[in-house]
């Protein structure tokens, strides 16, 4: 049987390349970057060559970059960090009501603890409207958080044009505030990453997004910015972030971001090509499909509505018969409870429960839309009621 | 020129064969745990399975394992999760004053947020004193964290005792504080790990430091224990640990555990011989040397002072000379500040200055401690004053 992993937004494998570099800091070069001999002196030496290489490719100093364990804590760490820092400035805090549940959750929290969290709405391809946003805005908004690339739906924000707006309230003001932060995971490889161009304060990264590897990720800081620690400890990382620094995953880091960057060109195209060709294929051989996602999203994303079935029924048939999707994002797909994204899409309940989301990546190929279309076709018969 | 690595306290070098184990959940199996479809459901199989081979090996319930980053990341989130749940119930903590930089600056933290703690002393050796502890325990103690075995000196605190002691101290009280933690860091391989039969509460442990990955820990925390989590978001791991788990990271822990339980009777002899004979060699041929370690400490921890001499330029000397050596403990040399550890243990400055570790591991020889003694004494004759 056909294997087809449509699941790249949900995790992707760790290239073989990115592999070969981490290898030697795995069992040879294993010091710890904190140790002065030179086993140690190797270890920082590598780790702060995969800090200038990916501050380089973000456009950024070195110093602004932070390691983390993931998405997760740097998600964590830039809301809750920034809260607890500036928190005797302004106790309200913007987001988009289609970030991640790191996001969510950390703003949940701090809506206990007395903040004021505003959750802007969005249209049907999952964007937020830019004149909500600056009516959202007030005297004591400390923070704004927007995802770049929406990991269930693949719409992509415009980040320059909301630091736009963001400028422009900061020179009325005349005061530092808000600080703008992205949750940039899915955007590599097919995004501009440019931190300076893009004018946003603070971005997360996921190592483990990009074909590298799972357990690393950074929260880049603009120089000038405090964030309260969430871990502490040895003073590691200008003591934003203790902890041993995990070298062979920085060096991964760095490597897949580089692979990222350099074959963005011809797999944006390449996906593009094939996204459109899936789109229209979908929409040409399965009555009734609505497709969510839109043409200027990610060119990895492919978002539908099906409207008489059950989503999640149909990912296990089309599993049985090799086919890996979703019916969301997986990160919240442990918590089993409807896609909070979907509900701010303004979906209906029963096109929530039919949809099904399909992340090509770099091995998908033009094959694999043929068997998926194919198949899916199949098990839609079955499942049609 | 020979290279000899004696600090293996610092880090351990990944073992091959838990590479092995690893190498199949980073570019094959890498689905992502929380998706329903099949690479999702084994990685989830693999994830659990590494949980639940951890869980036996520490005699819990796998229920009871949380994943998380690294050791740091643990400490915090014993000591950061329980003050903050437990917060109306007191808000006296108490700790030894050797403990991590991740437990010691977490407290300093919580004093900031009106928490008490006591930093109980230790005597040369760097062991607490059991009627010190006593005494220091108040109805409103929450909390206390003892390290198993201390990362610099090596000596091993009696944790059953001090658990029977606070046993009694509840059935007095009739409630279910203080809560014992230890950071067990460095214990495996070296010290019976089962924490039924320790009587703690909550334990840290820290793969890379057992020859398995880096960036991976864990927390284990007894049922019924509520801890406040450190990370926000998609629910994992019962969400108190948000964030897709690095399942390759967990399986590489489990059997990196698995190994140095195998191995533990077999390499405790080899090392507690080669450590007493490098004891005995030490202070045969370098006069003056004060070794600050104890027998019945870690059979991988010398931990000398040579007071006439920089134990930094020392370092560098010998690292010159191929030999990796350390003056403490690498979590704190980032902070190039006199160890609080050896301060504690009330070691004079100039001991403190002249002090050295040496610790002991898998690829440790013979020949490794002849070319250390033999080095070190012309080393110290350049350096001598």
């Amino acid at each position: 049987m056909r294997s087809v992993y449509l699941d790249y937004a949900a995790a992707t494998p760790l290239d073989a390349r990115v592999q070969k570099v981490m290898n030697p800091f795995l069992a040879k070069e294993f010091g710890n970057p904190s140790s002065i001999h030179s086993y140690g002196v190797r270890a920082k030496k590598a780790l702060e060559h995969a800090r200038n290489s990916i501050a380089t490719q973000l456009c950024v100093s070195p110093k602004e970059i932070v390691f983390t364990s993931g998405g997760t804590e740097s998600n964590n760490m830039a809301i809750l960090g920034i809260a607890h820092a500036y928190r005797v400035y302004g106790r309200d805090i913007i987001v988009s009501s289609t970030e991640h549940p790191s996001i969510i959750e950390s703003c949940k929290y701090l809506e206990k603890q007395g903040f004021h969290v505003t959750y802007l709405s969005v249209n049907r391809s999952g964007a937020i409207d830019l004149d909500e946003l600056k009516k959202a805005l007030t005297p004591h908004t400390i923070l704004i958080s927007i995802v770049y690339a929406q990991n269930e739906t693949g719409v992509i924000h415009p980040l320059r044009d909301i630091s736009k707006i963001l400028q422009r309230t900061k020179q009325q003001s005349s005061h530092h505030f808000p600080f703008f932060h992205t949750d940039a995971s899915q955007a590599p490889g097919y995004c501009d990453l440019s931190i300076v161009r893009l004018g946003v304060d603070l971005m997360t990264l996921h190592a483990g997004k990009m074909y590298g590897p799972r357990g690393v990720g950074l929260l880049s800081v603009r120089s000038g910015i405090h964030i309260q620690p969430l871990l502490y400890g040895g003073g590691q990382q200008g003591a934003l972030r203790a902890g041993t620094e995990n070298v062979a995953g920085a060096v991964g880091f760095a490597k897949a971001l580089e692979y990222a960057e350099r074959m963005s060109v011809k797999e944006t195209k390449r996906l593009t090509r094939l996204r459109d060709m899936m789109v229209a294929r979908l929409q040409k051989s399965i009555p009734g499909i609505i497709i969510n996602s839109i043409p200027e999203g990610l060119p990895t994303i492919i978002h539908v509505s099906l409207p008489t079935i059950d989503g999640e029924a149909c990912v296990m048939y089309l599993d049985a018969r090799g086919i890996a999707v979703s019916t969301g994002s997986a990160c919240s797909s442990v918590a089993r409870k409807q896609s909070h994204i979907l509900e701010a899409m303004g979906l209906f309940p029963h096109e929530i429960k039919g949809s099904l989301r399909f992340s090509l990546g770099r091995a998908t190929t033009h094959q694999d839309i043929d068997y998926t279309i194919e198949t899916l076709k199949k098990v839609l018969t079955r499942l049609q009621p």
